[in-house]
C-alpha cells in the first residue's frame, strides 16, 4: 500500500532528523551524555512498520473530507511522537518483563548491562533512556503545528493514552485477572484508540465522527490484541522474530490463558500450567501446551472472538461519516492489524 | 517568611486536589489501578518545603514590576508540575541509587517491594509510578493558564530541564569524573535554573532580565549543590533525616570527593577510600573519613567555593533590573538554599 510506505518514509526521515539533532546537542556534553540518545535512537530507528503513525494519518484524512489536500506534513511531529513514545514504553517494559530481545536485536537494558558489565546499571540507564524518550515525545507533541485549541485537545488525548498504558502495564505485571481490561489499557490505548483520537482531533473531527470512530476503534483494538496473543503462541518464529512459546514461558496473561481458565478444568489445563511462567520449560513441554490450546478448542475460541471484533469494526467503519479516502486507508489498517503474521 | 508559607499552602492545596482527582478516576478501574496514584500521591504530599515553586513565584514576581498584583494563582499549575516532576525523579533515582528512605519514610520502590513481596516487582511498579508522575507533570504544565507564546517558551524550558536532569543522573550513575558538570545537570537544572527560567518566562521577562537572572541562578545552583554535599557528609542526621555518612557509604561523587582527589595524595586519601561506596562500612571508619575531610582542609575548601558562589549570586541579584519585592524574595531563597541545615 503506497500511502503506508509514504507514511513510513516521511516519519522515518523526521525521526532521523530529530534524533540526530538531539544527539548532536547531547554530544556537546561529552561521550557519556550521548549514550542515552544513542539508545533511544538505536531502538527507534530499528523499528519498521510505523503502524501508529499510519493510524493517525488515515484518521486525520478520514475526518477532513475528500477535497482536503492529501498531505500528511502537519501530522509528522505527532506521528514521530508516537514512535518515540513507543520506544520509551518498550525500553521500560522490556526491562520489567525481562525480555532480552527486541526488534531483532538486544533490548536496551540488555545491551546496556553488557556495556557497563552490571545488570543493575544496565537497567538503571535503560530506565533513564526511556525517561529521555518520554520527554522527547512530549516535546514533539507540544510543538506540533496546530492551532491552540486543537493541539490542546490532542495533548489531552496523548496524556490519557499514557496514563492508560502505565496502569495497563501495572495490571499486566500483577497478572491481573481481568485480561481484557489489562489489554484495553496496556495495548489498545496507544496502538489504536490513542492514535485514532489524535488523528481525529488534529483533523478537527465533528462529534458524530468521533463517536463512530470510537465504535470502530474499540473493537479494532481488541482484535489487534487477540491477533497479538495468537501470534505470541502460534506464530512462526521466523516471521514474528520471537522464539516459539515466548508468551507461555513468560507467563503472559493472554486471551488464550483467560479462555483456558474459563473453559478447561484444572486437570485438563495441566500441560499448560506446566509451562506457564517457566522460563526454563523445554521445547517438548511447550509443544504439548501449544497442542492442548489447539485440540481443546481454546485457539478456535479466541479466533472466533477475533472474527467477531473484526466484523464489528468493519461495520462501524462502513457506517462512519468520513471521507472515502480515509475509509479506504482505515480498511487497509483494519486488515493489517488483525490479519498480520508478525 | 510569610510569602513562602503561602506558596507552600497554595501548592499543597493544588497538589492535593489534582492528585485526589487522579485517584478517583484511577479507582474506577479497580483497586490495583489506584496503587500507582497512591504511590505518587504519598510521596508528593509527604514532601514539605516546596522550594522550587517558591523560586518560580519569586522570579515571576521579580520580572513583572512592583505594581503587578501579588497573586501567585496563575503560576500554581506550573508550581505543582515541578513538585510532581520531582516526585517522578526521586522515585526513579531512589531505585537506581538503592536508597531505602525518602522524606522520612520508605522510598517508593522499597514500600512496593514489601507490598508485592518481590524486589523486582517493587522496582518495576516504582518505575511505573514515576512514569505516571511524569505524565502528570506534563499535563500540569501544558494546561497552565498562560497565552500560547509564553506557555510555549515555558514548555521548552520544562523539557530542557528534564533532558538535563536525566543526562545528569546518567553521569552520576557512571561516577562521572566531572562532578561540577554532573551536578549542574542533575540538580542545578531543576532546583534553580529551571524554576528561575519558568518564572521568568511566565512573567514575560525582558531579555536583560533573563540574562541577569541567569547570572544569579548559575552560581546559586552551584552553591545549593555544594551545601547539599556538605550536609550529606557533615549534616546532623537529626535535621537532615539521613544517616551520618550516607553520601560516603553510597559512594556519591560529591564536591568533597572531587576536592580530596585534587588536593590529597592517594596515601592521605586512604581513610576516605576505605569507606567510599562501601554500604557496610562501620561507624568508626565513617567517622575517620569524615574527620579526614575536616582536618585536611577539604571541608574548608568546599566551604570557600560555596561562599564565592553565594557572593557571586548575591552581587548578580543586587544588580538585576527587577522589582524590589522580587529581589527581597529571591534573597530569602538565596539564604535558604545556601545556608540551610537540612
Amino acid at each position: 500500500m503506497r500511502w503506508m510506505s509514504e507514511v513510513r518514509a516521511r516519519v522515518d526521515a523526521r525521526l532521523a532528523q530529530y534524533l540526530s539533532d538531539k544527539h548532536a546537542s547531547a554530544a556537546q556534553l561529552g561521550e557519556d551524555a550521548a549514550v542515552l540518545v544513542d539508545a533511544v535512537r538505536g531502538l527507534t530507528m530499528r523499528g519498521g512498520k510505523r503502524l501508529r503513525p499510519a493510524v493517525i494519518v488515515a484518521t486525520y484524512d478520514a475526518v477532513r473530507g475528500d477535497d482536503a489536500p492529501d498531505d500528511l506534513t502537519p501530522t509528522l511531529d505527532v506521528c514521530a511522537a508516537l514512535e518515540v513514545l513507543q520506544t520509551y514504553l518498550l525500553i521500560h517494559d522490556d526491562w520489567m518483563d525481562g525480555d532480552a530481545e527486541r526488534r531483532g536485536g538486544p533490548s536496551v537494558h540488555t545491551a546496556l548491562a553488557e556495556r557497563y558489565g552490571s545488570a543493575h546499571l544496565g537497567a538503571a540507564v535503560a530506565v533513564l533512556a526511556g525517561d529521555l524518550a518520554s520527554a522527547y515525545a512530549w516535546e514533539l507533541v507540544c510543538g506540533a503545528p496546530f492551532p491552540e485549541g486543537r493541539l490542546g485537545d490532542a495533548i489531552t488525548a496523548f496524556r490519557v493514552m499514557q496514563e492508560e498504558v502505565v496502569i495497563g502495564q501495572h495490571l499486566d505485571l500483577l497478572g491481573a485477572a481481568d485480561v481484557s481490561l489489562m489489554q484495553h489499557l496496556k495495548t489498545g490505548s496507544y496502538t489504536v484508540r490513542g492514535p485514532l483520537a489524535l488523528g481525529a482531533l488534529l483533523g478537527g473531527a465533528r462529534a458524530e465522527q468521533v463517536s463512530s470512530l470510537n465504535r470502530f476503534g474499540d473493537p479494532l483494538g481488541v482484535a489487534f490484541q487477540l491477533r497479538d496473543d495468537l501470534l505470541g503462541t502460534f506464530g512462526d518464529p521466523r516471521t514474528t522474530g520471537k522464539p516459539a512459546g515466548n508468551d507461555l514461558r513468560a507467563g503472559k496473561r493472554t486471551a488464550l490463558v483467560a479462555a483456558a481458565e474459563r473453559l478447561l478444568s484444572p486437570g485438563e489445563r495441566a500441560p499448560l500450567d506446566a509451562v506457564l511462567g517457566r522460563a526454563d520449560a523445554n521445547a517438548a513441554d511447550v509443544e504439548a501446551a501449544t497442542r492442548l490450546l489447539e485440540t481443546s478448542g481454546i485457539r478456535a475460541d479466541v479466533e472466533t472472538q477475533l472474527a467477531a471484533h473484526r466484523r464489528a469494526a468493519r461495520e462501524a467503519l462502513a457506517a462512519a461519516p468520513i471521507s472515502s479516502r480515509g475509509r479506504e486507508r482505515l480498511t487497509d489498517l483494519l486488515v493489517l492489524l488483525t490479519e498480520r503474521d508478525h
